[in-house]
């Protein structure tokens, strides 16, 4: 038994994945407790140290699972995710407060790649995604000419909402979840072009019905998959033998026929 | 018949459910005219007098099912529940518009433990909670998460908002729920750190996708139960008939084969 | 043939039927151009005349089918709705501008009660109701509670959204609603009671959770009834066959063996 | 081969057909740049000949296909729908930043009648709307009746609101997706009609539970289309086998009493 696969070994046992995890979780407690400026303040290098630490050990982890699993490890995206979120980490943070230390945080959906319950919500959530890739692609198509459309007509009267593709596509996404749609945009906007409702009510009813139809086909497939499931197991063991018990009754029938055609 | 008995046949009557349903729709109309500066002001010495009578009989009900049931009282979850609700109106409140005397209105919720309508619901609701468990979680990492990030990045501009964990959960609530989030949070957000929806738009898709998969997960669960009993019931009989049917041809034919062969 | 039996014929003609339909569309359009000032000011005489004029037909319209129905005419619930809607015209209103003026346009609702297919619509909408009865008291209960909970916490300081059960019982529809629950009511509340959030978020969730059940209640009950109508019609057919042939092959094997028994 | 029948052929290649979407496509870039003011003072005359020349092909892919299939051309749907969108860029425009320039862009949704893909989703969409059809009707309705009582009960006071019918509609519209309903409009109208509620909680009462009644209707249909396809599928076999089996039983069985009644 080699280094490798002794190594190899050691990762699968249950105790090495709940040490993880257990990992995983106290350094969320301890980025949490980074927020405070009190508790920073009394015992900040001890919570940067046990940080470190954390970070330490997932470094071991990955490195350990690439020495045993060298490029294979690649093939498992839940492994290249580790990777990422581990790996954002050791970029050197030049300001004190930058957003790669926000970033940190991300190291505690680490949980869903270690929890195989998670692990199967995510998948679920994952796999539904490209059944819906046309809704999708519509709804893209729907915000940009929503956004090109509302930056020509809107662009020059009101720079802050509309002034450039990027603000409009902002806007919209915001007036698509009906946030102050009327009474902070387009009622503003109806004072200076008064028939500006006849481009935001048919979007509103456009995004709105595309995302009603998404939702119904998430249930749809959800139920289909469910159902699928259950007449095989429901079913099944029934049809097998309805068709077993016919074929029994064929074969009594065709013997006794042959009997009587060649009595002996 | 011991005095134990007795009282437990008294506690089953229809009469005493009714009589301590309607102390409880009357003890919750009692705090309802209390809420009236008016009324308490004509009748208030006889309000506080009819609602410590109805609490009084609420404790000689406990007490007496606590006597017959002795312990086994608080293996039922909806006893306990009866128990907390009349026990938080038995502390003494200092004050005289406490925080408690607001709870006592919690009592009503006592027509959920009499009406079985109601306990089928909230039961129903109950039961519905554990398959959901992984979602949840997923909702409360990603709420976690986006706690710290947020805490992180906009905590010092925004303190009121972002300032600390608690307040960057409120605050990640509320844009959960799409309530004045670009105008009244993001917007502002962005006049200082101009890539915040960076943050806020993934946060936004993320929990109303997990939201999704809650409602369309109720769906189809809720679904496949109603489903089995009425698969049950409608094919059941059906396919007793079509197997009992095959099973007594095949007996038939057997014993037409056994004659043939032994003919007397 | 009476009178009586020779008005119940014409009313039952289709020619009559489309002719109220057309009066109450044209009541429509006639009310509609009430509202506008312009309108009123060059042809208000004859608008009001032609109000009149409907108002006129629709009266004699019940009249005749009072007289041919007579109180059997009170047993359809759309007979009452149409006789309410009607006899609100014929209050005499004091003021120009009063609601009972407003409520005329109320008519409009007969279309309902002419056209068979939104008669169909609206009775699908009152038959899912009862189903949701539990679900409906208990909203009631949750709102009662909030309300009753919401005026002694908050009502001394907000008395203008909490000061009363009912403008609490109104301010938490809002919240339910989502609509300015955070900026609007819950952080202005906030800055007197730091722990108002423990009030409120509690209650969002308690209520969008059982509007979520209703929902998929709702979605679950119309499903059922639509597959049950489907699985009747789909699978009848095809079980009433097996079950014949079945029946028929049990005849066959039995008259053999009887024939055995005794052969001629 | 005449000529007509050579561009028939053209026109259906796959090449013309990527062709004609990379065209789209392009365009569809060409558009969005020409919100930029940056880039238009760069390379504006450029970015307009490339849209001129768009345009261009559109024309002559439009016309060649009405050369082909002549008046049979505007039998289809998506092909009228083509005509109309490129026939609105042909219109001369005579301010240099019209609506007409704003609604080039909507020559993106040429991508729908191009991809197959899309095209079912479009027409998924636009299927499930007759069967729609009373649920959208009673929503007229409501907005109707709702409209005028607005106009009359609250158009005088607050005329920026509820002034016309137009202007009621469209702050009904708002209130219907719970944009600032209370805040922005509800209680300022209390404030001068206290009892404005008992209009505008029913209204959004009414509108969201016919909402609800739309998207349960959705997902009822999607559900019983899969379900149908479904069921044929995955027991039609089994089905068919089962009556197979049991004809050649009574076959067999039918065979054999006549050979008994009629022995050789």
């Amino acid at each position: 038994m080699t280094l490798r696969d002794r190594i190899a070994v050691q990762l699968e046992r249950p105790i090495v994945r709940y040490f993880i995890l257990g990992v995983i979780l106290f350094n969320a407690v301890i980025l949490g407790l980074e927020t405070s400026t009190e508790v920073m303040e009394d015992i900040g290098p001890l919570i940067i140290t046990l940080d470190k630490l954390c970070l330490a050990i997932f470094v071991i982890e990955i490195v350990a699972k690439l020495y045993v699993h060298r490029l294979q490890f690649f093939r498992d995206g839940w492994n290249i995710f580790d990777f990422v979120i581990v790996g954002i980490s050791l970029i050197p943070a030049a300001q004190t407060f930058s957003v790669l230390r926000a970033l940190r945080i991300l190291r505690l959906l680490r949980v869903v790649s270690v929890a195989p319950s998670l692990r199967r919500v995510i998948e679920g959530l994952l796999n539904a995604l490209p059944g819906m890739g046309s809704v999708f692609l519509l709804m893209g198509l729907v915000f940009y000419i929503g956004a090109v459309m509302a930056t020509k007509l809107f662009g020059t009267q009101f720079p802050e909402w509309f002034g450039t593709l990027g603000r409009s596509t902002y806007s919209l996404f915001q007036i698509m979840t009906l946030e102050s749609w009327s009474m902070g945009i387009v009622r503003p906007v109806m004072e200076a072009e008064p028939y500006a409702w006849a481009f935001f009510v048919p979007f509103i009813l456009a995004t709105t019905f595309i995302i009603l139809n998404l939702v119904v086909g998430l249930v749809v497939n959800s139920m289909q998959d469910a159902h699928h499931a259950e007449a095989d197991e429901l079913t099944g063991s029934y049809r097998d033998e309805v068709l077993a018990r016919l074929s029994e009754i064929e074969g009594l029938l065709k013997t006794s026929a042959d009997k009587r055609r060649d009595p002996e």
